[in-house]
């Protein structure tokens, strides 16, 4: 299976993405399709990097002082209807709950008639309504704000083309929710969560991202505001990695979030939401793959550093494993990311050179080789995930057991650090930033009709931009999914000098958008 | 509302048990009922308690060589229906997803009659038909066996009669799966569990249990046999805490689950699985709680140590925060049953008499009250919540502020072991083992149509049983549940000698069973 992977090797993984994604979930053992369509199985090597990221994140989650609830999967279609009368373009593909019993009738199991729910119930696709009816109860005095809240849920949007992490009809995420006094303390807690996904996803997924404003268009249904952040793909698309909306007091009034002020009056509450999901998985794959597969950044490995026995059946085998076990609870005593090193010994009962290959397509950033001269000379011989080849050759590097021991966490930080740069240079190196007309940006990324041309890797365009509104943006919107682009967003912290003519309107432009192939 | 509570102080939590659990649960913030019924919402306090719970049995999981997975919340119901035809008694409560569109007809939102699905779709239940169909695709060879696989997820099982955390439509819990080579290897896991249910709710819930095996008649459908922890509420009620299946080869001939062994013959696998809920959370509640609220286990209460600063509105107020920002930041660095020590500083802005009960009705272990007279003499006053009154007086401790940081953890300790100790005198003490018949049952449990009879403390009983099967065993259970009475289990680990006959059948009894209202 090796193979599989390494006839991408000479296109550097990016000649057919689709695939090569495929082979790399497929072969790093972390997802399966279900036989529910559109549902995933994650194995356990996928969840095991899912429980390091809840784990990073739910702490900053918690440090920045919200509190994890959960509420019900379930939500009535009362809510529902309440909420779509408020927004445009409310999407509509939901799993809908309309029996509560199976009965065996005519010899064949079917939702029993009798048992038909006066009001369907609709699974979750996100809580804003069922936690909002919570907050309009739990909220009564300005003593009561902020209120923050944060839950770690599955949620489910019917999805007709789905692909493993990155689109699936139930996925796995976190919710915030939480509700203010102001709009300017909302504001702040929007970007004080849009900033924490930021630094999250540079210093522990090792996925550098661009934080700024989605478009109009592309707000949150309901929201005055949605910020993202978006990461750059081995293929040079975008994907949204996670999303923080300001929805000013829409869901308050729509579902009477009140408070009682200092000058007692009861006012609306002003609202935020935000989200990351198991999508952050297909973001790591497809930031660091490579043509061996996946490579993990530590910090998320669930195993960090994999020691192979290498076993002969001899009777040195018994010292090869004794050196094995303790080398490895050595290194659990040792401390990287402010965790235990997660270190195993890998018994299983296979060939050791298949061990090996398959920890470098799980991508776990240390791999340890122990054989009897190893054990003789006090030495390990090791490979970095990060550096695996040395041309076509793979290469192992050889130390001194204590040194690596007490090496061990400098060099976990090192892949860490490493991984990073490699995703920062490949980013900032592919945004051009002089088009200057809407005609150079279609001749930039070529005609969409042409899959080759549109499969060729091309990075992103930062552009000006006019703001238009309404009508004028929907034809922007149309004029940029002909090229199969779209707007990720208006980068945060721009500098209003030097901006040149936005690149649809030919008016001045007010800001910089970025311009992509998305996910 | 501590007033709310003390009302039952005089009938010590027992009278009217069901009102003093609803109000416990109120008071202690723990969790609500929803707008969905059936459904709750689980409140930061609640979860913080689930979060303890989750570590904790987590990390005994994987210590114990599981790993963790996630499988669709929707299951096919050709799959419940190839289950259903295998297993007589099959439970049909069950949510029915049937559309995957809401759409606007005639100004009201409903599911779109287009978008009905071709195979409806179960909300599930329990996941044995899910992750058994994904085993058989995993399994080969002998040497992918034993396959130890773990889930946290939400389950739904359609309920007429809720009660919070007790029994929910959707409640959440942790489900092992597991596959091996023979029926020794299996029954070995199945035991394994059990009893690191029991070792897990003894030391960290403080909750003392009885493990043993469940009657025929109260199996798991399609298990060959059936494990349980069961444990004694304070109205004397059991509750069944965590159950543990030997499924035999049932499940794996209904779904296919084959190995190829060493001589290259394709045999079945042997199944387990096995589960605990926040049913715990219950469970707890009903075990610690005393007439003042909810007493939280050390081990599982989200803050271990609350500090509540006495302030009022004067220039010492400084002294008295900044003594405890100290004091909390000391205890955080001391060690309490291998973690950090979970102190807080209550910075609410209410009166510090309503701080102080709104953590005696949580639960809190620790209550500290820091007044400027303490900040003087360098020293804390504390409160026990094990140990809360002497008489009707509120009892608190002095201590120098050195010496309670030291013996924080000591003292977090003892809580834990006087707080099991007193459930475990509680269940040891109300065990009565020498009734001889069943009209002596009846006398002893008094009859079920009188309720103050039937609500009144009566513990359970131990009596003699000769396994009577099949219609036998039916009409035993007719004839206990006229008393509102059922079979528990029948303990682990019985001597043979000195049984008596049973009660039931007046043959020689083979073992003894316990006898009890249940939940």
């Amino acid at each position: 299976m090796q193979r599989a992977l390494s006839e991408h090797r000479s296109v550097s993984g990016r000649s057919n993405f689709p695939n090569w994604y495929q082979a790399v979930v497929r072969e790093a053992d972390m997802a399966e399709n279900s036989p529910v369509r559109g549902s995933m199985i994650i194995k356990p090597w996928g969840y095991g990097v899912w429980e390091q990221i809840q784990k990073e994140l739910d702490r900053r989650i918690k440090e920045t002082g919200h509190d994890n609830c959960y509420f019900p999967l379930f939500i009535p279609l009362s809510f529902i209807a309440k909420e779509a009368s408020h927004v445009e373009g409310f999407a509509k593909e939901m799993a809908v709950v309309t029996h509560h019993r199976l009965k065996m009738i005519d010899g064949k199991l079917q939702p029993d008639p009798e048992s038909r729910l006066e009001e369907p119930l609709i699974v979750r696709p996100t809580s804003e309504t069922i936690i909002g009816d919570a907050f309009s109860r739990w909220i009564k005095s300005h003593r009561d704000l902020p209120l923050l809240i944060n839950q770690w849920a599955n949620v489910v949007r019917w999805e007709m083309r789905t692909r493993l992490f990155l689109r699936t009809s139930e996925f796995l995420w976190q919710e915030g929710h939480t509700a203010h006094a102001d709009a300017s303390d909302a504001m702040a807690e929007t970007m004080r969560i849009l900033d924490l996904y930021r630094e999250f996803s540079e210093s522990t997924l090792a996925m550098p991202v661009i934080a700024g404003e989605k478009s109009e268009n592309e707000r949150f249904p309901g929201a005055v505001n949605t910020y993202s952040i978006e990461a750059m793909m081995q293929d040079g698309k975008a994907l949204q990695a996670g999303t923080s909306h300001y929805l000013g007091t829409h869901f308050a009034e729509a579902q009477n979030i009140r408070f009682q002020n200092e000058a007692g009056e009861h006012v609306w509450c002003h609202t935020t939401s935000w989200g990351v999901s198991t999508r952050l998985i297909g973001g790591v794959i497809m930031t660091h793959g490579d043509d061996d597969g996946l490579r993990l950044p530590p910090a998320i490995a669930p195993k960090q550093i994999v020691i192979v026995p290498m076993l002969r059946n001899k009777p040195e085998d018994a010292d090869v494993l004794g050196f094995c076990q303790a080398l490895a609870s050595q290194l659990s005593r040792e401390i990287a990311f402010n965790e235990p090193i997660r270190a195993t010994l890998d018994m299983k009962d296979i060939k050791s050179a298949d061990k090996r290959w398959n920890w470098v397509r799980r991508g776990a950033p240390v791999i340890v080789e122990v054989g009897p001269r190893d054990v003789a000379n006090g030495q390990v011989t090791f490979m970095r995930r990060d550096q695996l080849r040395d041309g076509d050759k793979v290469k192992s590097h050889g130390m001194a057991r204590e040194q690596f021991v007490s090496e061990a966490a400098q060099l976990l930080t090192a892949i860490q650090t490493r991984l990073f740069m490699e995703a920062k240079t490949r980013l900032d190196s592919n945004i051009v930033s002089d088009i200057a007309s809407f005609d150079a940006l279609a001749d930039y990324f070529g005609a969409a009709g042409d899959e080759d041309e549109a499969s060729e890797f091309k990075g992103w365009a930062r552009v000006g931009w006019s703001q238009p509104s309404g009508a004028a943006l929907d034809a922007v919107e149309q004029r940029l999914k002909a090229l199969k682009l779209s707007i990720r967003n208006a980068p945060m912290g721009q500098s209003e000098a030097s901006l040149g003519k936005c690149i649809f309107t030919g008016a001045p432009a007010t800001q910089e958008i970025l311009i992509a192939r998305a996910y």
